[in-house]
């Protein structure tokens, strides 16, 4: 039994009234010719689509074919909508929460969902917390890396991590506007394949330096594509601490410390890579991930981490348990009801 | 015998005159209370530095102390000077690059030199080239990762490569100005400990997506601290040129081939993170580092290298042939020279 953690889905429709302004910003959905539909985004598409993304009996093909058990749905994340009013992208993530929770619904033992929320008001946010629990009935909730440039490490968000933690709600954090899209050479979708490793890399060692770890012990938070970049990144921490009073007097503990508390998805799509996180980091804290059904998915999912001729104890705990833990912490009963 | 690619200094006088306007930005040295020496930068502190960075017999000391058998020589970052007029800072390059000359002349069997050069214009960057290997007998060149925020791989510099390869002449590619300052939550020191890595990511990311190295097959290019995250880039890179064909019309070759044309020093801090390199890279392609004198530093030079248990020959590849590969290329009598 393998959990795919990291899978994403649009509905196939989005709301195009119940905003008090229009506004060309709000993701839409638009069928081009061809049969294409498109994700359209401030007027621009965004990405072509298809039915995989809502159809969740195709899904359940693909998954059967993969040996795929449980899929856990975020939206993409083009749908975070973090520019808008607090409030218009509450109704928008409303919409989206509940077309997850019917998603969820279609087959209960086959999917998880994780919920959006306006992180742009950290406060409205965390009030959408409690109704991605009770009334949607998500595991978690999934965030961006940054918040229109915020780090998500940033003591900004505390609002909504007390919340989560308090909730027992697990944090998924995904790439999105990222870092150095101005330092890319060669055409803008690199900025997808290459920006996205060091945009993770900024957010998880933002989540370490600004404290999040220290001030919310039982947070659950994860990083997909294998934290990206920040493998590299925590060894040259771990020196500047050690190094540096100015930096250990800002954090009580060593950088790898915190480190070991963090999940990450394995989509890193290479054996060695793989490994080499299993070292930094522990076979407790990685999780089959694919980004199922976007082109760049790991395909079949789990490939990599099926190959690695792993102790049969450590394949369970990344094909399955470490994503049970990262959902629903060590609560049994929770464990149980899915 | 082991030879240190990756050492700092910075003259114990920069020049004051000379220039054909006053401004405050020009590198300057400023005698602190209590014996300190900073490195001052546009009126503020970017540095303290101390004789190391100056003082030959003492870095010989330290150097035997360490076992390290030759230091190579290149600028405090900091003193690029890439904002300026490019005439300007090349008089200001010269100087530096008359001084790091001095230094190996003050004992040329310990100390190996990479210039500097006013890269923000590629064509007089280009012809300072041709001093630095003729007038001041210098290895190479080091440049920044970014040139007033444009990467390194940017066809704005063909020419600088272009004149680089045709002189034979080592590029060590070192960061500067990361990308991401404004996504470090913490204090701002943390720029250059969670930056930089990115920041060389992005670098060396350029070069292929660039097609630098696509141009320039005899290039020798070399990517300080490990390369940062682009060995966590590089799989993601693959994986994107296999999937997307618009990738692949780009570039000819699967990146995973121009990775193989790079050096990198193996500046990382951990064993775990140098045997990575070594799976994604190759022992051809990793060089003792240490940035040698600043407070980061590996120390002793090369103590990771050192201690991984290598076979015979890889150690010597690492400790000093692909340094020597790198700064002379296979031809052997340059390399009897040294």
């Amino acid at each position: 039994m393998t959990i795919d953690i990291h899978t994403h889905i649009v509905p196939q429709k989005l709301p195009t009234t119940g905003f008090s302004s229009l506004n060309s910003r709000w993701p839409q959905i638009e069928l081009a010719p061809g049969g294409k539909t498109n994700v359209m985004v401030a007027g621009k598409v965004v990405r072509t689509i298809n039915e995989l993304c809502w159809n969740m009996e195709s899904r359940i093909a693909d998954m059967d074919r993969e040996g795929i058990e449980i899929q856990v749905l975020s939206a993409m994340p083009a749908l975070f909508s973090y520019w808008a009013d607090a409030d218009e992208t509450a109704f928008f993530c409303r919409y989206i929460n509940e077309e997850i929770a019917r998603m969820v619904e279609y087959h209960p033992g086959r999917f998880v969902g994780l919920g959006i929320v306006p992180l742009q008001n950290p406060e409205t946010a965390a009030r959408e917390l409690v109704s991605i629990k009770d009334h949607y009935r998500l595991a978690g909730v999934q965030v961006g890396s940054n918040i229109e440039g915020r780090t998500i490490g940033d003591p900004f968000f505390t609002p909504f991590f007390e919340e989560a933690e308090r909730l027992g709600l697990a944090v998924f954090v995904h790439p999105v506007n990222p870092v150095g899209s101005e330092r890319i050479v060669g055409p803008s979708l690199l900025s997808n394949f290459v920006g996205f490793p060091s945009e993770t890399a900024f957010a998880a060692a933002s989540v370490i330096t600004g404290r999040v770890l220290e001030k919310f012990p039982l947070l659950r938070i994860g990083f997909s594509h294998g934290g990206g970049g920040f493998g590299m990144v925590l060894p040259r921490m771990i020196q500047a601490w050690e190094q540096f009073p100015a930096f250990r007097e800002q954090l009580p503990q060593c950088p790898s410390e915190y480190g070991k508390k963090l999940f990450f998805d394995a989509l890193v799509y290479d054996q060695r890579t793989l490994r080499y996180l299993l070292e930094i980091f522990s076979s407790r804290q990685l999780m089959v991930g694919s980004d199922y059904p976007f082109k760049i998915r790991e395909k079949p999912a789990g490939a990599s981490v099926a190959s690695l001729n792993l102790p049969a104890e450590d394949k369970r705990l990344l094909q399955k348990e470490n994503a049970l833990r990262f959902l629903y912490g060590e609560n049994i009963r929770n464990l149980e009801a899915i």
